[in-house]
């Protein structure tokens, strides 16, 4: 059960009013997702939330569905169940195949393996890593793990 | 300081060159990372760990590109140095951009921000959203958030 | 589902009775919540957190409300539902409205969201913090992130 | 080492410059800490997160020290390094004290060490703590845990 | 709900069903848990996920029961709801007590506590813990924490 | 470097040396780690949290050395550099070889793996072990994952 009561668009104020037109019309949709009907309980982080996301989100070095796996991978490694809901669905409406979801998946759990194993072990990072953050990186260094 | 000496090439049991081997000619290059020097130390992890790595993160329905970005958005969530610093030289080697690791840096701030959000007000997944896993996903649904 | 039965007060041990009994004094209340009645599965775990949660959320340097904030804050930041449930009941009996928990919850969702960029870009540590840890803080250091 | 390079003010755009500028003129300060400097990579999300936090951070229903002990809080659950030296700084400007430090971080600990027993034996949430989300809580409630 | 539709025998594929035959015959039981059933829908990750599970899980330096008690400690830490209750389940199919149960989860809320404690206040390492690393460890330094 | 200064006996109060005391006689060691020398900033918290660990981590249904192996793996979980360090020497001087360590870092990496695709997939938990929660377990379900 919500914290706070989800806000109806007939309930709404003026200023969550103009949040939730700006999110139909950006998506050319006609409902509001229960994320931002609970958000509007604070009207300033409805506000916030919203352009950052569709900011961010937005199309530019990486194409939405990249950052929509890349979303995903952190709501699975933090069990955001909402989340993981909303940003599937999301993710399938621009092209995910149920075998991109499992090679997906494969790799946010090898991952969370490897990160536990690099830090359980602490393992030193090797100079030719630090070397090259920030710069140039040459042929050779295309590493799984 | 690792926890387990790091095995040099010169100094590993054919169980251990075996793999150090197929690391090298798998990746074109001449040198072993720290991470697999330390494995070795067990030498049933590093044969399993390196073949679920060298399977998981071959080209398939996601290229190589895209599950490096996966890989990195875990290891930053999770906070493992080593991973970060492992895989953005991946990534870069694959054609990550600065630009491009600004928005992915931007996408995993945003998720665990919101990720937050979601799990602290305790918003229900909406019917729409469970409706659709496991199947289809029409129009209108590609919510950033 | 519980993984453990949990204890009513009539069917108590009397060792358990005993923790039941000063929980509901020192809060002035006749019932006891489901986290004691889980935790007295194991007696001396009941009786060793409640000593410790009595102790450590009494007045002091911090007053109880902003205790409760922070309660809040890490059991959102780990996404325990009880936990979220039972602080936040708590919160607002000791004063926290509404616009107070929308501004909590903009903060724990702002700091995971700057926790990664400042891990994700491996940010250096400024010479001035290190310097000021343990000690006096002057003018002007008083950064929002 | 940082994963990019830390943009100096002498070396800055001008679009980085007003960012830095509004930095020092609401903190009354000269000098801009590293968290900035390295998220100048990005100037997107250099804008975008100082006038989150410029805004999350002001006084409001939580005054500014409270704010920073909810954020280190989570920055100690999350261990992120440059997060807890840069946060705890600014706490001690606004006024933390030792026995607040030490407080604050008995309930941290007590948290993350229930929030797991909680999590662990699956304890499901009182009905009475779901009927009063979102509304009034009357007097007894006030558990600490 | 599962984002993926749950695999029967009836319904597998033979790649499937081979992993399926290898669970039954390896804990001598006719039904095949939904963990696996969700994995099906992932031919690779089932077959990877299994093999490595029987080969980790099996009796080794350590015994199968001390290898549940590890999996629960992390299920619990990351607050994994289906591995906490299959893993119980596991854990006590092997002989684990409601005794060993409450000082599992005990040392698992200590040591979440600990770890935030530890990490927050930055502690730094001993020189005599990190000179033992790798090597051998004489008397007196079996410290609880 | 740590937030407070660590505190030496010769500059501890009574109240920190009585910890001392029992530490160094319940290790049979003449040293203090840096661990309680951070948390002596704080008397209150030494106190409480070496009382804990002292009681928590004596035998009992469980052996020393598991819960060391428990702790390990938190620790690891969670990244804390202090106690992966501090444990894992506890747990050598308890009898941990180099094979056990391997073992144990193999389960906790598999374990944060499979953690997240059963959460990644939102598997629901089989009634079989709803059923058992709580209950005593036949044969045949001692399942792996």
């Amino acid at each position: 059960m919500s914290l706070v009561p989800l806000v109806e668009y007939a309930d709404a104020t003026p200023e969550v009013r103009v949040v939730y037109d700006d999110i139909m019309a950006t998506r050319g949709t006609d409902w509001i997702n229960n994320f931002w009907r609970a958000l509007a309980a604070h009207p300033p982080t409805l506000a916030r939330v919203w352009n950052n996301a569709k900011s961010i989100m937005a199309p530019g070095a990486l194409d939405p569905l990249a950052k929509e796996l890349v979303y995903i991978a952190v709501s699975v490694t933090n069990n955001c169940e909402y989340c993981i809901h909303s940003h599937t669905a999301a993710a399938r409406a621009k092209g995910m195949s149920g075998e991109m979801l499992g090679e997906l998946l494969a790799v946010v759990g090898l991952a969370n393996e490897t990160n536990r194993l690099a830090n359980g072990y602490r393992i030193p990072v090797d100079e030719r890593f630090r070397a090259t953050s920030g710069g140039e990186v040459g042929a050779g260094t295309g590493a799984p793990t």
